[in-house]
């Protein structure tokens, strides 16, 4: 059914899992209704693969020729919509499941990338263009600033995963192993950042509200 | 001038005029100058097109390949902008072209991707995806939540209009009428669902504005 | 090391540093920290040509490949970010880099297309499109309506700059010297248009806030 490795479909619907959880309980914290909750379901969990695709030439994209991804996305969808005060409880809910789809979807397009023929380099900047993608078409639909310019350690952490994957390949090591590895690596330090408020400085600057 | 069907042709322009429509409208509304009310409606008329056409492969886009797409867009604009005092008596003009470019964008790229040989499923959600995508980039250019997120029956109308087109295509009906027949279907749905405030029920969630 | 010619690179390499400039000034002004300013910046200086490549097929896009791309964008964004109280003496910094993106993106992004076999008119539809696509994104991205939308002649001195190297290629002249000519022409025009707040007529509408 994949042409891809067993392990990047494995770790690719995980990431499509967590990824609309995180936009379903950005929907519910709006106050959309159950289709306005799934389309961001769907938006989350699918743009950061769709970008991926479209800029290795891999298309029609995956998450649309697969009807797995779009069940998976749908069914958490619905379970973040039906359980959202349990989900609510958790701290941090939106930023956390995002933490896990970042790293996933990270060490995903990193790996097709790879697949693809890509030089290292390239394939880590794909690879955390498609763990980025996502939070930030979810944040935008909802008209706020993504959550990829307001955190500490966002991108990094995401490099840092991708920079895993194409290490082990390089040394001809186990890919599945390092996949999980690099997701648990930048999920990690996403958590840490949120939990510590790592912060670096800001530049100093006219704060008047203009732009121009 | 065109490969596609003449009936694809026709309906794509319909859609193009009537998304740079509800694009122009918008730009009124927001006391934008003529240069932005064009660029906003070129903006909405060609986004759903360039976003079908890029994730089937068909690349450059027929809205950047043929003239006449651009041409209509901005006509719609031009004659929009002149007209503006008239639109605005239309009760909820934005919506209704709204409506009826999703409509004829969900069928048209239901139809198109049929012909590049994607399966039923791929098929109605690429058409699915095109009916949105201008809607979702005129909303957010004005940084304002895309209709397909507030409203009922919006990503749901454009399904049922492309599994219209299916339907037809694998019963081997003629495509032409088909399209027309899940445009409507669409439209009227959508038109049903602003007119009688059809509405879902909302999660329940501490609504404290906080998003983490 | 590119296959594209010497001109069109060091012109898109040019229009790299600006337009990341521009995104780097827009997020110190919005008081993100140093990741912050570094993804605004990579993604105005990156998107234009993005979005240029995936339309004409030419993936993965070059700055996805190219290093110096990334490099460039990166080194744009530290240097504003050190030196951010000397950048904000200069009057209206955001949009004046940002003007300059624009000519560069827009000569570069017809040119290619043109070598990518495009006929003249969807050429400098492309270069307007890879013209204003850099700014697009970074304005949506802090949540702001797009300086396109906002500002008059700004699609159309891209639209200008374009037309200005389709016609020397038409006219067999020397590409480089036409890009550089089609850049400042662009540069120029915008200039004058902020200089002399150049504008148009409103359309006359009920605006009572509500869009519907």
């Amino acid at each position: 059914m994949f042409s891809a490795a067993p392990w990047l479909t494995a770790i690719d619907l995980i990431g499509t899992f967590v990824f609309a959880v995180s936009g379903a309980t950005l929907g519910v914290r709006r106050q959309l209704d159950l289709f306005g909750v799934l389309v961001l379901s769907v938006a989350a969990a699918t743009a950061g693969g769709i970008i991926r695709d479209v800029m290795i030439g891999a298309v029609p994209p995956a998450s649309l020729v697969n009807w797995e991804y779009l069940a998976v996305a749908t069914l958490a969808g619905v379970v973040t919509f039906a359980f959202a005060e349990i989900v609510e409880r958790v701290e941090h809910p939106v930023r956390l499941f995002d933490a896990a789809g970042l790293g996933l979807f990270a060490v995903a397009g990193t790996a097709k990338a790879l697949d693809f023929g890509l030089a290292a380099p390239s394939a880590v900047l794909l690879g955390t263009l498609s763990g980025i993608g996502g939070g930030i078409v979810r944040d935008i639909m909802v008209a706020q600033v993504p959550t990829v310019l307001r955190s500490e350690l966002y991108a990094s952490a995401a490099i840092v995963g991708g920079i895993c994957v194409t290490v082990a390949v390089w040394l001809q090591l186990p890919r599945g192993p390092a996949m999980v590895v690099g997701a648990v690596l930048c999920f990690v330090l996403r958590f840490m950042a949120i939990r510590y408020r790592w912060g670096l400085p800001v530049a100093r600057a006219r704060a008047d509200g203009s732009d121009d």
